[in-house]
């Protein structure tokens, strides 16, 4: 706790990133799957939409913490960037202004982010669609910011309600973000192949008619659980 | 009541639908006209959205109740579709997780469904938007949800602030969602019909630059409500 | 106050509004640009969003406000309008209410409008894309209105939190929606004319991988303010 | 459906109403207990709330719709009172407005109506808590409304989600409102009896230091469900 | 507009306010009846309540504008401050940061101020209710704010939606809050206590049971409007 | 992660806890104190309120998450708990129902449990109150849940957007709610109390009509910053 060692914000340099061929094989899959895959955890809020559809990347995460209304430690952020970043801006206390534009997006892009994912508001959304950069965030908004308060770069955040670490990897697509720790990075693609793999049949068999009734045998399951057939209802 | 019977839930087979020729003709129209024409009535709450645009479909309400994060109900209702249905997707308490996604639209497909309407979330919107299945909802989250609680299918429902019985007549487009009675839908057409062609000569009238004021007679009426025409405020 | 007068509503005639050329002039800023520019002010609420995208407009505030439900005072403001207007609509109270549509769009297009803000909801939104109608809502809603309540035209209006007076100059893109008073619009051209001839320069170097903490000269300020740098952190 | 039978509104007198005896035997009961009672339905939305706490009443539903900032009906409602009702007020579409106040309350008083649910807003509430007249509403709110639009009263309407036909019972507490329909009152009735004898039993059970997980025996499902302990934790 | 003739922010001295005799006689008055009596304008958003009830206050706007969680230019406020004065705090873009507490009020006390409106958060509620000062916010929140950004003292302002200027009249109840423009504060008052009269008799009216239907004359209207009588319902 | 090594939830049993006197020491601060001692940090979403005020306790973290609509981990919790503790509780997917009431709280105060703090609902809130028994939730809501799936106890969690571990010292007042990590509970102490000390002078200072912009020596940095004093103010 960096406050309470006496100064007000700290950059971790030098944190460890996932490899980024695993990275990118966690890119290959949706964030439903995945989301599914770590057994139903790591989604960030769903009020995190991308700024224009369709959109898939992955990447690590690069983590950022502003104030209210204050962009400063972005700038800070930058520096810090790896190529097959995902920049995690989240504020220490909600905020919808519009943190991030298109001079911060090219800066990004000189160091190889992949794109941002903020709790926040981003503007110049129709300069960052025609560059392509992918923005995940919580509102448009033209609201500029100051520079004034530092804020931490590279430490463990709360981002739309989900723990983020730096270097845990990042997937966000159309369905929204989730996040994978770096330590499990390897088991939850394993699982997600396995999840995939096996929807592939179920997609055939009910394409062809199969009800899922049949297919998952639920039908004894949902009797048990009181589930009645009934006729013609007359109201 | 089902529960005051002794049994957790329902599922009413072989209700009455409205004729699907009729639900094409209603398709017609757009749902603002519906609304008018049948009183500025039956609208669903602002909050459902279209994952994709244009859209505009009619069909059959298949209604289904859904425990919160809990999509068994839907695979029950999946057995009771029928060509021409728009399947209803209503919790029995506000929840926002990802009830339905590409496998459950890919089993509607194959019974002739035409769209969802569903006032929870939804996953899978690339894929969904890709296979074109339309979809309204009030929100889109990756959030996957259980099989633990059956609930209602082809009951009455309340679904996004509106009463719809199965085989009533939905219609939905870029707009919102509508319902129509089973019993009103011939009536709600013809006065849709009169509605859409009394526009189509105002439209004519406003495009040649003819005043609402004048073409619908609105002086005399404004002024005796107490509005008064000034100049040149200075402020 | 009109009411203390004795009457309901006002229309105000032969309002000034600002030189179209000058109007254009600050339309080839973006929202966000102007906003600087003019420190910080004049941006409407971030729940105003344009119903398609991208879409940049500027023009003379042609100001009116609705009461709840009730969308007469729109006729009556169409009659005060004069190519190169912008339509301001604000409801008394809130509502999500579909105000507008196709119709009035076609009569507001004839008379030179070059587009529809609103603090409120609307509707016919496929038609009014198709038309290249610009609208920035709050909301989409086909809920249909009354017109019972004549409501005030041409008189400063607060609209979704900026203090609007008719004459102003909005633009409005893809970012939101910012107000310029009459009599600053030189001055803010100008300064963002400024803003945006400096934006060119910071891109290229920015683009070419120089950190904005050096382009700023960040360095020592964020020292002086607490930050610090470390290494590893080992969570 | 009036409208389409070419009148606006409908007033249905003489409709049936819940024995008060039993209506008061409910009231015995608290809201979550009736809940659960009709197998956990019935509830209206959560975001309507008491203005004063603690309260408790239960009534027959005297249904009534308002459009947005419109009370008219309220006042034809008052004519159709009768002892022991509870006024349930519905907008047609989404408002905050302060449709009700002191006034219509000294008006209801002398025709002896318990209280009010409003799924809108509420005004003068210093007079309406000082006459300890109950109210159920969605936000307080001094904005006035206008009496141009009548609406329906005594119809079945929806208020907050749930279906409420007039004659229903409501209960409303300090956790929210609920109805019971008229014809499942006296079953509602005697399973809240129960359900309150069992807990009784419970609370003892539980106050004494005794384990829900023993009491309902749940270690052997939990651990089926996939439940394991694990010792100590060393994050 | 400061920020185009080069500062930041301004701090205006010396401004009118209305006297405190007439100030005193509008808080004889509730802000429904106010509000009521202005023609249904100069209403604060309802997101505005109070820490405690029942409340009452009225005094002269003293407008104070911050920028997010940033409550500096609040200490720059308290020395314009005089005795009947209202605090109004507005943030530049919204904020749900805790502005305000304890030692802020203790010094507004000293200067004679009455209370606070504020579109933001406060802190340290206990305390406030213990000391007896009035406040009306959009939130209660212990987040802190920084000192860095001034803002605007004593310029006019748009705070919860409505439009204020130094010196205009405030009241707040337990309905909410309402500015009287300083020009019409003395109709204001006339036109309120004219209201306050009529209201007197019309309670005792309906206390004794008369009907508004009849009490207003409101039965041949509502016919004309399309209101019908029905019996019997039998759904 | 316990999903990826083959089951669905963990209980950690026997996690360390702080010291009791050292937790009833930071109980003596105001939430807001705390906050401000840790450099603001710590706290929980502001949407978390008390059930009834005033309210102030301090506890260590017992943590447990909730499926949406589902208690049943709750029930698992409440054998975990020792005497000092405060039972938080977030659900793994936003919901509002009515996680907790009566019984829970009976048997947790059985065990010595000093309070609820939970990102979700509650109800029985009358009886909750009448026992004395803390809540801070989202929203007070009737609507029951279930037991069906089980949640983690005792790991680290995100509850209402802030990070906590099970034996962190949780404090929660009127304002709101905040964490202390375990390790960092002595330091927060010992700024509590040095914040609280710099209070008291400040407070007598300003009680005697000293301004904060003297006290705090503001004059010359707001020069510098940009502010400007005029006078008069024509509009």
């Amino acid at each position: 706790m960096n406050f309470l060692e006496g100064f007000m914000a700290v950059v971790v340099r030098n944190t460890k990133r996932t490899d980024l061929e695993l990275v990118d094989a966690l890119g290959e899959f949706g964030v439903a799957t995945i989301h599914e895959a770590q057994g139903r955890t790591g989604l960030l809020a769903a009020r995190l939409r991308p700024i224009y559809r369709p959109l898939r990347i992955a990447g690590n995460a690069l983590t950022c913490e502003v104030a209210p209304g204050d962009n400063w430690s972005i700038h800070v952020a930058v520096e810090q960037a790896k190529p097959g970043d995902i920049l995690i801006v989240t504020p220490t206390s909600p905020c919808d202004d519009g943190y991030f534009g298109e001079l911060l997006a090219t800066s990004l892009i000189a160091r190889g982010v992949r794109g941002l994912v903020i709790d926040a508001g981003v503007r110049d959304v129709a300069e960052l669609t025609a560059m392509g950069f992918p923005v995940w965030s919580k509102v448009i908004n033209a609201q500029g910011t100051v520079k004034e308060t530092p804020g931490n770069v590279q430490t463990p955040v709360v981002c739309a309600g989900a723990y983020i670490q730096p270097g845990d990897v990042i997937v966000a697509d159309d369905d929204g973000v989730v996040v994978v720790r770096r330590k499990d990075a390897e088991k939850v693609r394993a699982a997600s192949q396995v999840r995939e793999d096996n929807e592939q049949e179920k997609r055939r068999r009910l394409a062809s008619g199969e009800l899922g009734l049949d297919m998952y045998r639920m039908r004894e399951k949902l009797e048990q659980r009181g589930l009645r057939y009934v006729d013609g209802f007359d109201e």
